[in-house]
Protein backbone atom coordinates (compact mmCIF):
# COMPACT_ATOMS: atom_id res chain seq x y z
CA UNK A 1 0.00 0.00 0.00
CA UNK A 2 1.45 3.45 -1.04
CA UNK A 3 1.17 6.02 1.74
CA UNK A 4 2.31 9.22 2.23
CA UNK A 5 3.74 10.09 6.07
CA UNK A 6 5.13 12.63 8.00
CA UNK A 7 9.09 11.72 7.71
CA UNK A 8 9.00 11.17 11.23
CA UNK A 9 7.36 14.59 12.37
CA UNK A 10 10.72 15.77 10.41
CA UNK A 11 10.94 19.30 10.23
CA UNK A 12 7.13 19.07 8.27
CA UNK A 13 8.98 17.12 5.27
CA UNK A 14 6.69 14.32 4.12
CA UNK A 15 7.63 10.45 2.95
CA UNK A 16 6.00 8.47 0.35
CA UNK A 17 5.82 5.05 1.50
CA UNK A 18 4.97 1.68 -0.16
CA UNK A 19 4.15 -0.62 2.91
CA UNK A 20 4.32 -3.64 1.09
CA UNK A 21 7.88 -3.04 0.36
CA UNK A 22 9.70 -1.58 3.17
CA UNK A 23 10.18 1.40 5.08
CA UNK A 24 12.43 3.88 5.63
CA UNK A 25 14.78 3.28 8.48
CA UNK A 26 15.71 5.14 11.44
CA UNK A 27 19.01 4.46 10.72
CA UNK A 28 18.85 6.72 7.54
CA UNK A 29 18.01 9.46 9.94
CA UNK A 30 20.95 8.58 12.18
CA UNK A 31 22.99 8.97 9.05
CA UNK A 32 21.84 12.60 7.82
CA UNK A 33 22.04 13.82 10.96
CA UNK A 34 25.75 12.22 11.29
CA UNK A 35 27.51 13.40 8.63
CA UNK A 36 29.20 16.68 9.12
CA UNK A 37 28.28 19.28 5.85
CA UNK A 38 30.52 22.19 5.99
CA UNK A 39 29.22 25.61 4.32
CA UNK A 40 31.67 25.47 1.22
CA UNK A 41 29.86 21.66 0.19
CA UNK A 42 28.17 22.32 -2.98
CA UNK A 43 27.31 18.66 -4.36
CA UNK A 44 26.10 15.63 -2.52
CA UNK A 45 25.11 11.92 -3.53
CA UNK A 46 23.34 9.25 -1.77
CA UNK A 47 23.92 5.71 -3.21
CA UNK A 48 20.51 3.40 -3.14
CA UNK A 49 18.41 6.30 -2.38
CA UNK A 50 15.17 4.10 -1.57
CA UNK A 51 12.22 6.79 -1.28
CA UNK A 52 14.76 9.64 -0.35
CA UNK A 53 14.96 9.54 3.26
CA UNK A 54 18.65 10.96 3.22
CA UNK A 55 18.51 13.55 0.58
CA UNK A 56 15.11 14.67 2.58
CA UNK A 57 16.83 14.88 5.68
CA UNK A 58 19.81 16.46 4.31
CA UNK A 59 18.08 19.34 2.65
CA UNK A 60 17.04 21.01 6.22
CA UNK A 61 21.02 21.03 6.73
CA UNK A 62 22.66 22.51 3.32
CA UNK A 63 21.88 24.67 0.57
CA UNK A 64 24.37 21.36 -1.19
CA UNK A 65 22.64 20.32 -4.66
CA UNK A 66 21.92 16.57 -3.61
CA UNK A 67 21.71 13.65 -6.24
CA UNK A 68 19.75 10.32 -4.81
CA UNK A 69 20.73 7.49 -7.07
CA UNK A 70 17.64 4.43 -6.90
CA UNK A 71 18.17 1.57 -9.05
CA UNK A 72 14.83 0.00 -8.52
CA UNK A 73 12.13 2.09 -10.32
CA UNK A 74 9.01 1.67 -8.44
CA UNK A 75 11.19 2.97 -5.74
CA UNK A 76 12.72 5.57 -7.57
CA UNK A 77 9.05 6.39 -8.44
CA UNK A 78 8.60 7.10 -5.20
CA UNK A 79 10.94 8.97 -3.89
CA UNK A 80 10.03 11.75 -7.06
CA UNK A 81 7.12 11.72 -5.62
CA UNK A 82 8.38 12.36 -1.88
CA UNK A 83 10.96 15.21 -3.27
CA UNK A 84 7.30 16.78 -5.06
CA UNK A 85 4.98 16.99 -2.44
CA UNK A 86 7.92 18.69 -0.68
CA UNK A 87 8.47 20.79 -3.40
CA UNK A 88 12.14 20.50 -2.89
CA UNK A 89 12.75 19.26 -6.96
CA UNK A 90 15.23 22.32 -6.99
CA UNK A 91 17.64 20.67 -4.38
CA UNK A 92 17.42 17.16 -4.80
CA UNK A 93 17.47 15.30 -8.07
CA UNK A 94 16.28 11.60 -7.80
CA UNK A 95 18.22 9.55 -11.07
CA UNK A 96 16.94 5.90 -11.63
CA UNK A 97 20.26 4.64 -12.55
CA UNK A 98 22.97 1.52 -10.77
CA UNK A 99 25.25 3.34 -9.11
CA UNK A 100 27.52 1.53 -10.47
CA UNK A 101 27.17 3.05 -13.84
CA UNK A 102 27.39 6.57 -12.23
CA UNK A 103 30.56 7.77 -13.51
CA UNK A 104 28.63 7.92 -16.78
CA UNK A 105 26.43 10.76 -15.36
CA UNK A 106 28.78 12.93 -13.68
CA UNK A 107 32.59 14.18 -13.45
CA UNK A 108 34.93 12.17 -11.40
CA UNK A 109 36.17 14.15 -8.42
CA UNK A 110 33.61 16.17 -8.32
CA UNK A 111 31.71 15.25 -5.03
CA UNK A 112 32.01 16.94 -1.43
CA UNK A 113 29.99 14.35 -0.21
CA UNK A 114 28.75 10.39 -1.01
CA UNK A 115 26.21 8.97 1.68
CA UNK A 116 25.15 5.09 1.86
CA UNK A 117 22.38 3.42 3.65
CA UNK A 118 23.36 0.57 1.97
CA UNK A 119 22.13 -3.50 2.33
CA UNK A 120 23.75 -4.60 5.45
CA UNK A 121 23.35 -8.45 4.42
CA UNK A 122 26.00 -10.86 2.24
CA UNK A 123 23.84 -12.53 -0.24
CA UNK A 124 23.25 -15.86 0.86
CA UNK A 125 21.00 -18.56 -1.18
CA UNK A 126 18.03 -17.20 0.14
CA UNK A 127 18.74 -13.17 -0.97
CA UNK A 128 19.36 -15.25 -4.62
CA UNK A 129 16.34 -16.83 -4.72
CA UNK A 130 14.43 -13.69 -4.15
CA UNK A 131 16.83 -11.48 -6.18
CA UNK A 132 14.13 -8.98 -7.73
CA UNK A 133 12.07 -8.43 -4.71
CA UNK A 134 12.38 -4.70 -3.58
CA UNK A 135 13.61 -6.00 -0.12
CA UNK A 136 16.11 -7.94 -1.13
CA UNK A 137 17.47 -5.97 -2.73
CA UNK A 138 17.41 -3.52 0.06
CA UNK A 139 18.55 -5.59 2.64
CA UNK A 140 21.71 -8.00 0.34
CA UNK A 141 24.10 -6.78 -1.54
CA UNK A 142 22.78 -8.30 -4.54
CA UNK A 143 22.93 -5.16 -7.01
CA UNK A 144 25.62 -3.10 -5.00
CA UNK A 145 28.13 -4.09 -2.33
CA UNK A 146 30.41 -2.48 0.26
CA UNK A 147 33.45 -2.75 -2.89
CA UNK A 148 31.08 -0.89 -4.97
CA UNK A 149 30.56 1.94 -2.77
CA UNK A 150 33.68 2.34 -1.98
CA UNK A 151 35.08 2.29 -5.54
CA UNK A 152 32.31 4.53 -6.35
CA UNK A 153 33.54 6.98 -3.45
CA UNK A 154 36.91 6.45 -4.32
CA UNK A 155 36.05 8.13 -8.02
CA UNK A 156 33.37 10.62 -7.36
CA UNK A 157 34.45 12.01 -4.21
CA UNK A 158 36.63 15.25 -4.22
CA UNK A 159 40.45 15.01 -2.37
CA UNK A 160 39.81 14.83 1.19
CA UNK A 161 35.85 14.33 0.09
CA UNK A 162 33.11 12.62 2.89
CA UNK A 163 32.14 9.46 2.38
CA UNK A 164 29.14 8.63 5.44
CA UNK A 165 27.87 5.11 5.37
CA UNK A 166 25.30 3.34 8.22
CA UNK A 167 26.30 -0.30 8.90
CA UNK A 168 25.98 -3.02 11.04
CA UNK A 169 29.03 -3.38 13.42
CA UNK A 170 29.48 -7.11 12.67
CA UNK A 171 30.65 -6.01 9.71
CA UNK A 172 33.14 -3.23 11.67
CA UNK A 173 36.66 -5.08 10.70
CA UNK A 174 36.06 -5.96 7.31
CA UNK A 175 34.86 -2.48 6.37
CA UNK A 176 37.59 -0.99 7.87
CA UNK A 177 40.07 -2.76 5.91
CA UNK A 178 38.02 -1.91 2.58
CA UNK A 179 38.08 1.54 3.20
CA UNK A 180 41.65 1.55 4.10
CA UNK A 181 42.27 -0.27 0.74
CA UNK A 182 40.58 2.08 -1.25
CA UNK A 183 41.85 5.04 0.31
CA UNK A 184 38.79 6.37 2.22
CA UNK A 185 40.66 6.93 5.22
CA UNK A 186 37.80 6.06 8.59
CA UNK A 187 38.13 9.34 10.96
CA UNK A 188 35.03 8.80 12.41
CA UNK A 189 32.48 6.27 13.92
CA UNK A 190 29.12 6.19 16.07
CA UNK A 191 27.80 3.44 17.78
CA UNK A 192 24.66 3.10 17.82
CA UNK A 193 22.66 1.10 20.89
CA UNK A 194 19.34 0.39 21.24
CA UNK A 195 19.26 0.70 24.71
CA UNK A 196 21.92 1.08 27.52
CA UNK A 197 22.27 -2.38 28.36
CA UNK A 198 23.42 -4.38 25.30
CA UNK A 199 25.49 -4.37 22.39
CA UNK A 200 25.57 -2.00 19.46
CA UNK A 201 23.31 -2.83 16.58
CA UNK A 202 23.88 -0.27 14.34
CA UNK A 203 26.87 1.88 13.59
CA UNK A 204 27.96 5.41 11.18
CA UNK A 205 30.81 5.71 9.59
CA UNK A 206 32.44 8.92 8.10
CA UNK A 207 35.88 8.33 5.92
CA UNK A 208 37.65 11.02 3.98
CA UNK A 209 39.30 10.57 0.75
CA UNK A 210 42.95 10.13 0.83
CA UNK A 211 42.26 11.52 4.57
CA UNK A 212 45.38 11.31 7.05
CA UNK A 213 45.11 8.93 10.12
CA UNK A 214 43.43 9.60 12.86
CA UNK A 215 39.64 7.98 14.36
CA UNK A 216 37.50 9.01 16.51
CA UNK A 217 35.08 7.09 18.94
CA UNK A 218 32.44 9.41 19.02
CA UNK A 219 29.93 9.54 22.16
CA UNK A 220 27.91 6.28 22.16
CA UNK A 221 23.74 7.03 20.66
CA UNK A 222 21.09 5.47 22.54
CA UNK A 223 17.83 5.00 20.78
CA UNK A 224 15.34 3.81 23.41
CA UNK A 225 15.28 4.96 27.02
CA UNK A 226 14.29 1.97 29.75
CA UNK A 227 10.52 2.92 28.77
CA UNK A 228 10.85 2.04 25.20
CA UNK A 229 9.98 5.72 24.17
CA UNK A 230 12.84 7.48 21.66
CA UNK A 231 15.34 9.41 24.08
CA UNK A 232 15.84 13.07 23.84
CA UNK A 233 19.08 12.32 21.56
CA UNK A 234 16.87 10.93 18.90
CA UNK A 235 14.15 13.25 19.40
CA UNK A 236 16.04 16.55 19.16
CA UNK A 237 16.84 14.66 15.36
CA UNK A 238 12.98 15.05 14.36
CA UNK A 239 13.36 18.45 15.89
CA UNK A 240 11.26 17.72 18.79
CA UNK B 1 59.14 7.46 46.63
CA UNK B 2 58.17 3.84 47.14
CA UNK B 3 54.20 3.64 48.68
CA UNK B 4 51.89 0.31 49.41
CA UNK B 5 48.62 2.10 48.13
CA UNK B 6 44.88 0.24 48.64
CA UNK B 7 44.40 -0.93 45.20
CA UNK B 8 41.80 2.10 44.98
CA UNK B 9 40.25 -0.24 47.87
CA UNK B 10 39.87 -3.26 45.74
CA UNK B 11 38.64 -5.72 47.87
CA UNK B 12 41.20 -4.51 50.58
CA UNK B 13 43.97 -5.64 47.88
CA UNK B 14 47.33 -3.40 48.40
CA UNK B 15 49.71 -2.57 45.60
CA UNK B 16 53.09 -1.25 45.79
CA UNK B 17 54.33 1.75 43.94
CA UNK B 18 56.94 3.92 42.76
CA UNK B 19 55.50 7.14 42.56
CA UNK B 20 58.58 8.94 40.88
CA UNK B 21 58.18 6.01 37.74
CA UNK B 22 54.42 5.60 37.54
CA UNK B 23 51.30 4.61 38.83
CA UNK B 24 49.17 1.30 38.28
CA UNK B 25 46.01 3.10 35.80
CA UNK B 26 42.46 2.26 35.87
CA UNK B 27 42.93 0.78 32.19
CA UNK B 28 44.84 -1.98 34.26
CA UNK B 29 41.60 -2.41 36.27
CA UNK B 30 39.03 -2.08 33.43
CA UNK B 31 40.79 -4.64 31.65
CA UNK B 32 40.96 -6.72 34.44
CA UNK B 33 37.06 -6.69 34.57
CA UNK B 34 36.54 -6.93 31.01
CA UNK B 35 38.21 -10.29 30.53
CA UNK B 36 35.92 -13.15 30.11
CA UNK B 37 37.02 -16.16 32.52
CA UNK B 38 35.92 -19.34 32.52
CA UNK B 39 35.74 -21.82 35.55
CA UNK B 40 38.02 -24.07 33.02
CA UNK B 41 40.78 -21.67 32.60
CA UNK B 42 43.82 -23.06 34.44
CA UNK B 43 46.81 -20.83 32.95
CA UNK B 44 47.02 -17.10 32.48
CA UNK B 45 49.05 -14.86 31.50
CA UNK B 46 49.92 -11.10 32.15
CA UNK B 47 52.63 -9.49 29.80
CA UNK B 48 54.47 -6.22 30.90
CA UNK B 49 52.73 -6.65 34.31
CA UNK B 50 54.12 -3.57 35.91
CA UNK B 51 53.27 -3.44 39.33
CA UNK B 52 50.96 -6.49 38.69
CA UNK B 53 47.29 -4.92 38.89
CA UNK B 54 45.88 -6.86 36.32
CA UNK B 55 47.28 -10.27 38.39
CA UNK B 56 46.26 -8.88 41.30
CA UNK B 57 42.64 -8.17 40.40
CA UNK B 58 42.04 -11.10 38.24
CA UNK B 59 42.90 -13.26 41.30
CA UNK B 60 39.71 -12.00 42.74
CA UNK B 61 37.83 -13.38 40.02
CA UNK B 62 39.68 -16.77 39.47
CA UNK B 63 41.29 -19.96 41.14
CA UNK B 64 43.83 -20.09 37.68
CA UNK B 65 47.55 -19.67 38.35
CA UNK B 66 48.67 -16.04 37.20
CA UNK B 67 52.02 -15.41 35.33
CA UNK B 68 53.19 -11.86 35.29
CA UNK B 69 56.01 -10.80 32.81
CA UNK B 70 58.22 -7.87 33.59
CA UNK B 71 61.00 -6.76 31.92
CA UNK B 72 61.85 -3.53 34.08
CA UNK B 73 64.39 -5.11 37.08
CA UNK B 74 62.86 -2.26 39.56
CA UNK B 75 59.12 -2.85 38.26
CA UNK B 76 59.35 -7.07 38.91
CA UNK B 77 60.80 -6.22 42.43
CA UNK B 78 57.55 -4.04 43.40
CA UNK B 79 55.59 -6.52 41.90
CA UNK B 80 56.84 -8.97 44.26
CA UNK B 81 56.81 -6.70 46.90
CA UNK B 82 53.00 -6.12 46.17
CA UNK B 83 52.25 -10.19 45.41
CA UNK B 84 53.98 -10.81 49.06
CA UNK B 85 51.73 -8.46 50.99
CA UNK B 86 48.95 -9.85 49.57
CA UNK B 87 49.90 -13.34 50.38
CA UNK B 88 49.37 -14.53 46.92
CA UNK B 89 52.91 -16.62 45.67
CA UNK B 90 51.15 -19.76 45.54
CA UNK B 91 48.84 -18.27 42.46
CA UNK B 92 50.52 -15.48 41.09
CA UNK B 93 54.33 -15.82 39.70
CA UNK B 94 55.84 -12.47 38.67
CA UNK B 95 59.13 -13.35 36.16
CA UNK B 96 61.45 -10.88 35.42
CA UNK B 97 62.17 -11.37 31.56
CA UNK B 98 61.49 -9.59 28.35
CA UNK B 99 57.91 -10.97 27.17
CA UNK B 100 60.00 -11.58 23.82
CA UNK B 101 61.78 -14.36 25.13
CA UNK B 102 58.43 -15.96 26.95
CA UNK B 103 58.65 -19.55 24.84
CA UNK B 104 62.06 -20.50 26.74
CA UNK B 105 59.97 -20.47 29.56
CA UNK B 106 56.15 -21.86 29.37
CA UNK B 107 55.21 -24.46 26.87
CA UNK B 108 53.40 -23.02 23.61
CA UNK B 109 49.92 -23.55 22.85
CA UNK B 110 49.44 -23.50 26.87
CA UNK B 111 47.53 -20.67 27.98
CA UNK B 112 44.20 -20.02 28.34
CA UNK B 113 44.31 -16.98 28.68
CA UNK B 114 46.67 -13.34 28.03
CA UNK B 115 46.09 -9.95 29.20
CA UNK B 116 48.40 -7.15 28.51
CA UNK B 117 47.68 -3.36 29.17
CA UNK B 118 51.04 -2.31 26.90
CA UNK B 119 53.16 0.87 26.15
CA UNK B 120 50.11 2.82 23.95
CA UNK B 121 52.37 5.00 22.09
CA UNK B 122 55.17 4.24 19.12
CA UNK B 123 58.73 5.29 19.08
CA UNK B 124 59.83 8.77 18.73
CA UNK B 125 62.43 10.16 19.39
CA UNK B 126 61.73 11.73 22.47
CA UNK B 127 60.99 8.27 23.54
CA UNK B 128 64.05 6.37 22.21
CA UNK B 129 66.15 9.20 24.13
CA UNK B 130 64.93 8.20 27.11
CA UNK B 131 64.37 4.37 26.66
CA UNK B 132 66.14 3.54 29.68
CA UNK B 133 63.61 5.36 31.79
CA UNK B 134 60.61 3.47 33.45
CA UNK B 135 58.16 5.86 32.53
CA UNK B 136 58.85 5.73 28.54
CA UNK B 137 59.35 2.23 28.30
CA UNK B 138 55.96 1.83 30.20
CA UNK B 139 54.45 4.25 27.65
CA UNK B 140 56.25 3.61 24.50
CA UNK B 141 56.92 0.91 22.52
CA UNK B 142 60.38 0.32 23.18
CA UNK B 143 60.87 -2.87 24.50
CA UNK B 144 57.71 -4.64 22.80
CA UNK B 145 55.20 -3.25 20.55
CA UNK B 146 51.51 -4.47 19.32
CA UNK B 147 53.21 -6.92 16.97
CA UNK B 148 55.07 -8.50 19.91
CA UNK B 149 52.16 -9.17 21.97
CA UNK B 150 50.25 -10.71 18.94
CA UNK B 151 52.97 -12.64 18.03
CA UNK B 152 53.43 -14.17 21.78
CA UNK B 153 49.88 -14.74 21.56
CA UNK B 154 49.37 -16.25 18.88
CA UNK B 155 52.46 -19.08 19.99
CA UNK B 156 51.17 -19.35 23.52
CA UNK B 157 47.39 -19.25 23.62
CA UNK B 158 45.68 -23.05 23.64
CA UNK B 159 43.47 -22.63 20.35
CA UNK B 160 40.34 -20.59 21.28
CA UNK B 161 42.34 -19.36 23.70
CA UNK B 162 41.51 -15.75 24.60
CA UNK B 163 43.58 -12.73 24.78
CA UNK B 164 42.70 -9.24 26.36
CA UNK B 165 44.21 -5.89 25.44
CA UNK B 166 43.39 -2.30 26.51
CA UNK B 167 44.67 0.30 24.07
CA UNK B 168 43.90 3.81 22.49
CA UNK B 169 41.05 3.82 20.05
CA UNK B 170 43.04 5.99 17.35
CA UNK B 171 44.82 2.85 17.17
CA UNK B 172 41.97 0.85 16.68
CA UNK B 173 42.25 -0.07 12.98
CA UNK B 174 45.89 -0.86 12.86
CA UNK B 175 45.29 -3.23 15.80
CA UNK B 176 42.03 -4.87 14.09
CA UNK B 177 43.95 -5.82 10.54
CA UNK B 178 47.09 -7.37 13.20
CA UNK B 179 44.77 -9.28 15.10
CA UNK B 180 43.48 -10.85 11.82
CA UNK B 181 46.72 -11.20 10.62
CA UNK B 182 47.89 -13.28 13.67
CA UNK B 183 44.52 -15.16 13.51
CA UNK B 184 43.84 -13.84 16.98
CA UNK B 185 39.80 -12.56 15.52
CA UNK B 186 38.33 -9.77 17.70
CA UNK B 187 35.04 -10.42 19.09
CA UNK B 188 34.39 -8.15 21.33
CA UNK B 189 35.34 -4.29 21.82
CA UNK B 190 34.58 -1.95 24.90
CA UNK B 191 34.75 1.80 24.65
CA UNK B 192 35.82 3.77 27.71
CA UNK B 193 34.26 7.06 27.60
CA UNK B 194 35.84 9.75 30.29
CA UNK B 195 32.50 11.40 30.52
CA UNK B 196 29.11 11.30 28.80
CA UNK B 197 30.13 13.71 25.97
CA UNK B 198 33.12 13.72 24.14
CA UNK B 199 34.96 10.92 22.72
CA UNK B 200 36.34 7.46 23.76
CA UNK B 201 39.79 7.40 25.36
CA UNK B 202 40.40 3.71 26.07
CA UNK B 203 39.45 0.43 24.52
CA UNK B 204 39.39 -2.95 25.63
CA UNK B 205 39.68 -5.60 23.13
CA UNK B 206 39.54 -9.21 23.59
CA UNK B 207 40.35 -12.06 20.95
CA UNK B 208 40.01 -15.81 20.43
CA UNK B 209 43.06 -17.84 18.91
CA UNK B 210 41.84 -19.18 15.85
CA UNK B 211 38.43 -17.81 16.32
CA UNK B 212 35.36 -17.59 13.99
CA UNK B 213 34.34 -13.94 12.99
CA UNK B 214 31.47 -12.35 14.90
CA UNK B 215 32.58 -9.06 16.23
CA UNK B 216 30.19 -7.62 19.38
CA UNK B 217 30.49 -3.92 19.99
CA UNK B 218 29.66 -4.42 23.89
CA UNK B 219 27.76 -1.22 26.07
CA UNK B 220 29.72 1.84 26.71
CA UNK B 221 31.42 2.72 29.95
CA UNK B 222 31.73 6.32 31.32
CA UNK B 223 34.25 6.83 33.86
CA UNK B 224 33.30 9.82 35.83
CA UNK B 225 29.91 11.41 35.94
CA UNK B 226 28.72 15.47 35.80
CA UNK B 227 30.51 15.80 38.85
CA UNK B 228 33.68 14.41 38.45
CA UNK B 229 32.85 11.75 40.59
CA UNK B 230 33.59 7.60 39.68
CA UNK B 231 30.22 6.38 37.57
CA UNK B 232 28.21 3.14 39.72
CA UNK B 233 29.78 1.56 37.14
CA UNK B 234 33.31 2.08 38.15
CA UNK B 235 32.71 2.21 41.74
CA UNK B 236 31.12 -1.56 41.61
CA UNK B 237 34.69 -2.81 40.13
CA UNK B 238 36.35 -1.81 43.48
CA UNK B 239 33.52 -3.81 45.21
CA UNK B 240 31.76 -0.02 46.81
Amino acid sequence: MEVSNDLLGYKDLKIVQNTDWFSFSLDSVLLANFIKIKKSDKLIMDLGTGNAPIPLILSTRTKAKIHGLEIQKEVFELAQKSISINKLCDQIDIINIDANDVSSLYETDSFDIITSNPPYFKINNNSLRNSNDQKSIARHEVKINIDDILRIAKKMLKNNGILGIVHRPERLIEILIKMKSYNIEPKRIQFIYPKKSGEANIMLIEGSKNGNEGLKIMPPLYVYDSEGNYTDDVKSMFGE
